[in-house]
């Protein structure tokens, strides 16, 4: 280990963030290193139960007490991950005042007590990086605070509860009950055994108290969100908004006008056409408007071990580059890639054939895609038109090469009064 | 002027982006100090013609030749967008073999010239910044490059070129051929006199080709890219595709797969159901896939005087956070927010209520939304269900505070069977 090459870190909690993270430094190890030049060292890590068994980092050491990291000098950035305020706020606070940066996914104690653990950051000139509080996966932080730090910023509204999110599409897809939705959110890890936090829209508060504060630079306390959650949310109003034409989702939703700013929670109506209805099940999502930017919309998932880890590794990464002056990919000249040949690309395909109307076309066809082992999902025919019968097949997954092979036999023939038209198929969830 | 305090730019093209930044540079110049506790301070404008009469930033010197700028020490960052590859080529070498970073949007050069640009960046540990290249506003790079930082990426795959999806999107909604709605889309701006970059698929292929670089961290010869464009597409493939239920785009897509990369550019069947599938008109849109992140999404505007110079500002303003070490915002302690009051809010509005089965309850209810100047838009009475007749509203916008004085006053009166439900309506495009 040497902390002159690598970046040292001390590690609070192993929980589902804590393992994703420890899983994601080993997996994805030569990223990092490609990306940063160093690798990332764990410390330690500190657990309430050191007795209990746990894959640890290569020489890592177990303890239980995490303010014990805080003293090594060698430890250069604090990772919180135990959840809860007292204990993390005491660990972020004493990191900064150590003069250690601090990554965290803990947004109930940023947006209820972080303004302290802010400044002391600032006055420090330290980083206190949240990515992972926000939205899991979705880099909404870093998008606001880098990418859009030249705009005003209008508005930002988006559904930040994924369990809330779960709930709902599980009742507007189904017509379930909400009792019965959150039992099966509950059953399939979606929602906790209390789910006040999520169902009563506290959590998507927290969330949106830490994107108005980033926004706009201030402090909104969090007692100041209005929030209603989705407790009593009844199958009755979600299928009459369908009825409507709408679909509920609870959303945060904060708005700079007039020189004030409003911020709240609450389930709303939105259109069924806009692209926010489509965000389903536990997936979170963001709009956010600015005067240059104009609107921006981010996608992904909102919690779980990996995608929340993925943060918190970014995060982690931005305050290496800082630490070392690198300014991304530390390859000076770039390999060559690996280039794939195309020609075995997968995938299935849409043909349309304009042909003579004449008996056997299809057979002749048909007889060519066996011949190079492309199996038929889909045919129309259609009648006669001007420049033929229009003859469309959809396939299952074939090579290029094969359908570049059937294209020259079935253009050999003569069959086919144009051109013939294909273009590959993406599947998509 | 104060190089100390300041950062310095040499602007270099003063065309649609150009000016676009000049103009964000003036309206967002409290943003900018907010975030840096700095001002940007234009130095130079290169343009072709000086003789012109243009919009300059206060202060900024104009000149014909943009070499002139990187002469000068003061100058710390060169902002490139005059497009092109001869002189925008040398203005770039040059900038960073003399310790200036650069911010670009100049895709092609990049993409076709670019590794000699990018390995000369990092020999020097400079920035050679390219936002504004890849869809536009969207903060791509920046998501994969600094957010995504400790994945594996999977794949990548999106609409890449705003000309050529508004015209697949004109085709798809009004059944119209290729060439009508090219002709729309150039009368509108949308597309160039000379469409061939946009419609044959190369400039969604030079973003693709960066892409890959970043995401991977190789050089993948833009002149490997597969590239097939849409200026053979009929309406009647699109209809074929509709009927199946597909939408037709043109997609880049690049996917890490047995240690090999594969890139290409072609028109594509997506579901018609996939959230892709609704990315209309102008708009970009990326998915990103990595082994950490899980499914991430991204959209906006993909080109666009402001939007482009929001992305260029972005990279200025992350160059000046290095260059002056700071975290983000500049302010040790947040001011209170101004918080608006709730109750003067304005929306449309649902409502529902469980009523008795008796005459005169329509009229008592909507005496009292004509009290508090609620204008209803529509209204639905189903028949008695077990706890009473449901009558559920939409309302034109309304405050907050005259829905709270109605259902005070609705349910004073005798005619709820429960506690009223109403949510806010959020009207979108």
């Amino acid at each position: 280990m040497s902390a002159a090459k690598d970046l040292v870190i001390g590690l609070a909690g192993l929980g589902t963030v804590g393992s994703g993270l420890v899983q994601l430094l080993k997996s994805n190890a030569s990223e990092i290193e490609q990306r940063t030049g160093k690798k990332i060292i764990v410390k330690y890590v500190a657990v309430r139960d050191v007795n209990k068994k746990r894959d640890l980092p290569e020489g890592a050491k177990l303890i239980d007490n995490p303010l014990l990291m805080i003293e090594d000098p060698e430890v250069q950035v604090i990772v919180e991950l135990i959840g809860g305020t007292n204990l993390a706020g005491t660990l972020i606070r004493k990191a900064l005042e150590n003069g250690k940066s601090v990554v965290t996914a803990n947004k109930a104690l940023l947006a209820e007590k972080g303004e302290e653990l802010f400044t002391l950051a600032e006055e420090n000139n330290l980083f206190l990086a949240y990515e992972a509080s926000v939205a899991g996966a979705i880099p909404v932080v870093q998008t606001i605070k880098d990418s859009l730090a030249g705009n005003k910023i209008h508005n930002i509204f988006g559904i930040l509860n994924g369990t809330s999110n779960y709930i709902l599409s599980e009742m507007s897809a189904n017509g379930t009950q909400f009792d019965e939705a959150l039992k099966r959110a509950q059953e399939l890890g979606f929602a906790e055994a209390d789910p006040t936090l999520d169902i009563d829209g506290f959590d998507a508060a927290h969330k949106l108290k830490l994107l108005v504060r980033l926004a706009w630079g201030v402090h909104y306390p969090y007692d100041k969100v209005s929030i209603q959650g989705i407790r009593n949310m009844s199958a009755m109003d979600i299928a009459f908004a369908q009825s409507l034409g709408y679909t509920i989702k609870l959303l945060g939703q904060a708005e700079y006008k007039n020189n004030e700013i409003e911020a709240g929670v609450s389930p709303v109506l939105i259109p069924a056409k806009a692209i926010l209805s489509r965000v389903d099940g536990a997936f979170n999502a963001i709009h956010i408007n600015g005067n240059a930017v104009g609107p921006l919309f981010l996608h992904g998932l909102g919690a779980g071990s990996l995608p929340t880890a993925s943060a918190v590794l970014g995060d982690i990464m931005s305050i290496m580059k800082n630490i070392y002056d690198t300014t991304g990919y530390v390859t000076k000249k770039f390999p060559l890639a690996p280039i794939a040949n195309i020609d075995n690309s997968v995938s299935p395909w849409y043909l349309r054939l304009m042909v003579h109307d004449t008996v056997g076309v299809l057979r002749d066809v048909a007889g060519i895609f066996a011949k190079q082992s492309i199996s038929i999902a889909q045919v129309i025919q259609k009648k006669q038109q001007e420049d033929g019968v229009p003859l469309v097949f959809m396939t299952h997954e074939t090579t290029v090469k094969a359908m570049k092979n059937a294209l020259a036999e079935i253009k050999a023939t003569n069959i086919l009064n144009a051109e013939p038209v294909a273009f590959r198929v993406l599947e998509l969830a």
